[in-house]
This record gives structure tokens, C-alpha cells and sequence, in this order.
């Protein structure tokens, strides 16, 4: 039996938008950009696949505007509303548990002279409202805040988060990387007071290579490649209709299957139960109400988390450590050890995420394996 | 009859290409950044993809890595080699005749304070090599000349730019912009002396939303996008597997036919021959030697390009009127401005781009069609 458990690096994409996909390259080949009918045709995908998205997000305003990934649309929404100030030392605040695509941007920031505070989390991976409330000032730009974290599935309280900004920095941005929450947990920009929201296809069974930047603003938000102007000047290049086509088919079939978070929950508490069985383990993230649907991540104490994933993987079980995004630079996970989570649990901590290919038998199957694989491990090293 | 002949606006995509991007999308949808052994096949596919590109374009050396796109292909070649010596005021060169995604990122580079000049080309569109030399000069950080023209097919001397770059400024980065030449006119970047070469997929019947930048010197450049340090950290964000997948499947078949550059040719020669059966003509762009074997473009007095694009069309003709990159910003085309093209003669400009889809007959029904048209339209306006 296969059990892909590794939802959160990235997800199969659904039948359909590999159909969709084929089709377009097809049939709909022309430059979005040209000015016949086949140009016209391939802008038509695009303009309808907006509106998707658009409705997706709870946006009622502002522009949807696509990229090549949540990686970039983190990039745009930081650099490109704070970059043209970075010359008075603009204040920017983010937490300690962003994805590298916002860490390492805020990084980058900080290096050209940007003014940048990383607000840290309790226990459960959640944001620390009053030591946010104390990073907040009148002279803060942007505050950039992840919906839920990739490595744990901790929830952000977005709205506090935007109404303390409210009071304290109306003037400010508030930018959130909803890569992991999309399709996920409930996401409305207009409700929530959200300026800026990333997304992505290949996490939600898209296509890899697209992804979206919800803009409230336009006016606020100055590009970070240059060319032909494409998607209102925010993103040059031939836009990729296929991709396009296949992300929103994708959003389409979240948009119809509103249980299925519903499903995932219960998958991840049928998990959570059968793993109980093991000794020694510990859940790293949030209780049920600040955690979401499809992110698991648990030491399991003396069972080193890089050899157990590759003991599960020849019994057919994928699960990641960390995050994939962050295994090209192996070193002791930023999230985890902000939620002060010791070194020797980092260690032996596995993340276990669950897609829509996901079912019971699986689950089943993947909690023996893992428990058993873990136990002849602990065996082993002892 | 269909003649799609807008093939330098996009391609469309091989039917192998379309299938093996369903295969990719099916059976090796893992994330190459996970440490499974469904990231590693991911990753397999990746470094097989990188021998082939780095063979299509003849390179020993350095390193090839995928991105997006063309332009941003191009923006991180110049942005990544230049910004972070913008204080100092660089001087960069280039030409008057370059992709909107190279001359944009030039007019930031110049925003922000660097140094930039343009070098005119003459009436063929080919590069001023007089006005070059006199550009340069050992202060020279970045040179970027295209090797092929979007619009008007002309080939540029990148050889005989190299030479002159080693005598006057041999620290200086030579990026050459091949988005155009890449399967159409030999590249090789070892004997060509070039340090950075952009290519992008969907220009060769290839998917869209994939491109690359061969990095001669890895050490002199970085990154303008920043995340998980995917693509040896010059490019963050997952990678697009299946468009890099299909990516390569187009080249290899470039590779394996390579007398498709002289098909092309003759397909031009008898397209330009119908041609002259039309009054009132005028080519832009080079002669044989100096002109890619895919580009028309053609002035047919009296006969305004956007009204007879239309009515080419509704008889299934498709073509452009300068390049579909730059049809956001409808205004005169630089490129054919800095040919000295006469202002009349820029309105009533077509291109007429071939690809691989192409025939004899295609070229001939469109021949026809395009001097008709013409004639009903010189009528019209009389």
C-alpha cells in the first residue's frame, strides 16, 4: 500500500487538472497578450480563472493577480510594497515561524537597511498577541503573518492581528502567506482585514509553478521584475495559461467540497489516536481549535526522525521532517525551537500531512507502520 | 485552413510534451526538496533536464537553472549581477533593440542609480559595434545584447561583442537574452563567450511558465527572489518538475532535428517570395546572414497592422503586429524606431514568426491570404 503523507511539501495534482491542463496546451496555446482571437481566448481562461480565485478568498475588492508560486507572491507582497522605502528604514514586523519564502525575504530586507522585529510564539506555535501589540508602532509598513504554519499546522489569529494594526498602525500592510491554509481553513481577505494573501496551486492538487497574490491595494505595490507589463504591471512575463487553467479547476473543486476539511479533521484525529499507542511521544502544535485540519507533527522520543522517514518510505509511507522547503539547508528547525521545543524532540520529530487522496485505510495503515517502524527503531538504539 | 504564424508571440506544445507533462503531473508529483524517494525522483528528473539544457547550448562549465520564465530569466541576470553594487553606481550596457524584460530592468537599474546606456543599431537592426566600442569602457560591469530580435529576427555579433568586452572591460558580465535564438540559430555559450544565456520553454514548443539562465560565474551573482534556496539558491520556490520535465523533452527533440532551422529558412524564402507579389513593401530586419530563419517582418504600406491582423484572422492567419510582450503597452516600437523604420511604415508593420507546426501549404494559403487581405484593405482606405 501507498500512503503519500507529505501533503504539505506538495500535493498530486486532481485527474481533472491534469486534464485541464492537457487541454489548454492544446487548444488554448495562444500569448494571453496577443491581440487575436487566440491571444484573446487563453486571456478569457485567465480572466474567468480570477474570478475563481477572487470568490475563493472571500474578495470582494483589489485585484488577484498570478505568479509562479507562493515563493514569489511572499516575495511581491513584501519586497514590493516595502523596497522603494527601504532608504528611511522602513519598520516591518513578521513572527518567528514564517516560511523561508517570508523569513528570508525579511532577511534580505534587513540586510538593505529595513527596520525588522520577528514576534514569537507560545507553545502551540501560536503568535504571541501581546508581544505583537509591543512590536506594533505608528511607524510599522508592513506586518507580514502566515494563516497556518506549514511545519506544525498552527492557526494565526489574522483578525486580532489586524484589528490591534487598526489601532495602532492603520496606516500599515498586512500581508499573509495562506499557502497552508488555503483550501484549508476559511479564508475571507474582506472579513478578515487582509491587504495581502499568497496562495499556491501545488499544495491544493494544482499544478506546481503557479501560485496568486491577492492585492487590496494596487496603488501600494510596485512590482519586482520588469518587462511586459503583464498582469497589471505586477508581474511581467507570458502569463501561463495552463497552470492558470489547472490552479483554478483545482480551487474550483475545494470550493465545491466544503466537508472536506471536515474529513481531513477527522482523518487526523483517527491518526492522532492510533499514534497515542506509542510511548513517549509528543504533539508539537496546536490544540484542535488552533490547529489545522491536515498538519500532524510529533516526536517520537529516541526514534530519529531522518532514519524513521526512510524506514516508512520502503514500507510505502511518505512523511516529511520539517519541511521540504527547508531541507535543502539542514539545520535545527526556526519553528520548532521557537515554540521551545528541545533539541533532542526536533530531532525526532516527523510531520505527517493529509491531502484529498487520503482515506481511512490509509491512515490505518500508515499509524501501524509508523508505530511499528518507530518501535524497532527505539529497539535498535537503545 | 489554420496558419498559426504568431510562433515568436508562444508555441504551441509538442504533443510529447503535453504527454509528458501528464506522466510527470501523475507519477512524479513529489516535491524535489523532500528527502524521500518520491523528492529524489523529482530531483532526478530536475539534474537529468539540467544535462540536456547545459548540452543544447553548448556548455562545459557553469551551471544552468530553471526559473519561471524568460523574463525572469533575464531580470535575475541583470538585477542579480548589478544590484547589489547599485550604490557605486555600475555602468551597464546594452542595446535599443532589447525584450521589454530586458530594457525594463535596465530603466529600474537606472532608477535606482546605476549607469546605463543603450547602443543603437542600424537600419538592418543589428547592434552599432563603432557605437559599442565607444560604450564600453573598464568601468563596464554588465553588457546584455540579445542574439536573436523578437521582432524583427535580426542576429546580433554577440561573438565579435565578447572579443571586444575582453580587450576594454574583461571583468564585465556578458548576459545575452537567446529567448528568440534558442533552437533557430547555433548557441554555444563556451566558444560564444557568454556568462549569462536565458532561454524560456515556451518559445520552443515547449510549456509555459519554465525558463532558464545558464551562470557561468556562480560567485557573481544573486538571488532577487528569496526562500527555501531551491535551484542551488539562485532561484527559490518549488520546483516545477513538470514544466522542467517538458521543458526538456522540447529540446531533445530540437536537438535531434537539427535540420529544422533549414526547413524554417526555406519556408521564410518562399513565404517572402509570395510576398513580393505585393506593391509597396518593405522588409525590416537583416538580410540572409544576418536574420533568424522563423522571422517576417514586413510593412505593407496603406494596409494599418491592427486592422488587417483582424481581418487575417476571421480566414484563420495569425500573426502580430510587433511583439505580443509588449501589445500591454501599445505605443511605436522601439525596435523598429531604433531602425530608423519611418513612423508610417511602423503602422502598417506585421510579423510573421514560424514554428515547427508549420508547412508549405500553411505558408502558401497564408501568402494568399495576407496579399488579398492587403489589397481589400489599400482599397478601403484610398
Amino acid at each position: 500500500m501507498l500512503a503519500y503523507l507529505d501533503n504539505s511539501a506538495t500535493t498530486r495534482p486532481f485527474d481533472e487538472v491534469i486534464e485541464t491542463m492537457g487541454e489548454l496546451s492544446r487548444e488554448c496555446y495562444g500569448n494571453p497578450s496577443s491581440l487575436h482571437s487566440l491571444g484573446l481566448s487563453a486571456e478569457r481562461v485567465i480572466r474567468s480563472a480570477k474570478e475563481v480565485l477572487m470568490r475563493s478568498i472571500g474578495a470582494k475588492e483589489g485585484r488577484f493577480i498570478f505568479t509562479s508560486g507562493g515563493t514569489e507572491s511572499d516575495n511581491l507582497a513584501i519586497l514590493g510594497s516595502v523596497l522603494s522605502a527601504v532608504r528611511r528604514s522602513p519598520e516591518c514586523v513578521t513572527t518567528k515561524i514564517e516560511h523561508p519564502a517570508v523569513s528570508e525575504a525579511f532577511a534580505y530586507l534587513s540586510s538593505i537597511g529595513a527596520d525588522c522585529h520577528y514576534v514569537g510564539v507560545d507553545a502551540r506555535g501560536v503568535v504571541d498577541l501581546k508581544e505583537m501589540e509591543q512590536t506594533l508602532s505608528p511607524r510599522t509598513m508592513l506586518v507580514s503573518v502566515m494563516l497556518v504554519n506549514n511545519e506544525v499546522g498552527s492557526i494565526q489569529p489574522i483578525e486580532e492581528i489586524s484589528r490591534m494594526m487598526k489601532r495602532i498602525c492603520p496606516e500599515a500592510l498586512l500581508h499573509v502567506d495562506a499557502v497552508q491554509a488555503f483550501g484549508k481553513v476559511p479564508i475571507s481577505v474582506d472579513k478578515m482585514g487582509i491587504d495581502l494573501l499568497s496562495v499556491s496551486g501545488h499544495k491544493i492538487h494544482g499544478p506546481k509553478g503557479i501560485g496568486g497574490l491577492y492585492i487590496r491595494h494596487p496603488n501600494r505595490l510596485k512590482p519586482i521584475v520588469f518587462g511586459g507589463h503583464q498582469e497589471d504591471n505586477f508581474r511581467s512575463g507570458t502569463q501561463n495559461t495552463t497552470a492558470i487553467g489547472g490552479f483554478a479547476k483545482a480551487v474550483e473543486r475545494i470550493v465545491e467540497q466544503p466537508e472536506e476539511p471536515m474529513r481531513l479533521a477527522a482523518l487526523k484525529q483517527r491518526m492522532l489516536e492510533k499514534l497515542s499507542k506509542l510511548s513517549d511521544i509528543k504533539i508539537n502544535g496546536g490544540d484542535k481549535e488552533t490547529s489545522a485540519p491536515h498538519i500532524i507533527n510529533i516526536s517520537i522520543k529516541n526514534a530519529k526522525s531522518e532514519v524513521l522517514l526512510h524506514s516508512l518510505e520502503t514500507r510505502g509511507v511518505f512523511v516529511s521532517t520539517g519541511s521540504a522547503c527547508s531541507s535543502n539547508k539542514p539545520s535545527l528547525s526556526p519553528v520548532l525551537s521557537a515554540m521551545g521545543v528541545s533539541r533532542a524532540d526536533i530531532d525526532c520529530a516527523i510531520r505527517i500531512s493529509l491531502g484529498s487522496d487520503n482515506d481511512e485505510e490509509q491512515v490505518d495503515y500508515a499509524a501501524q507502520v509508523i508505530c511499528e517502524e518507530a518501535e524497532t527503531l527505539r529497539e535498535l538504539f537503545r
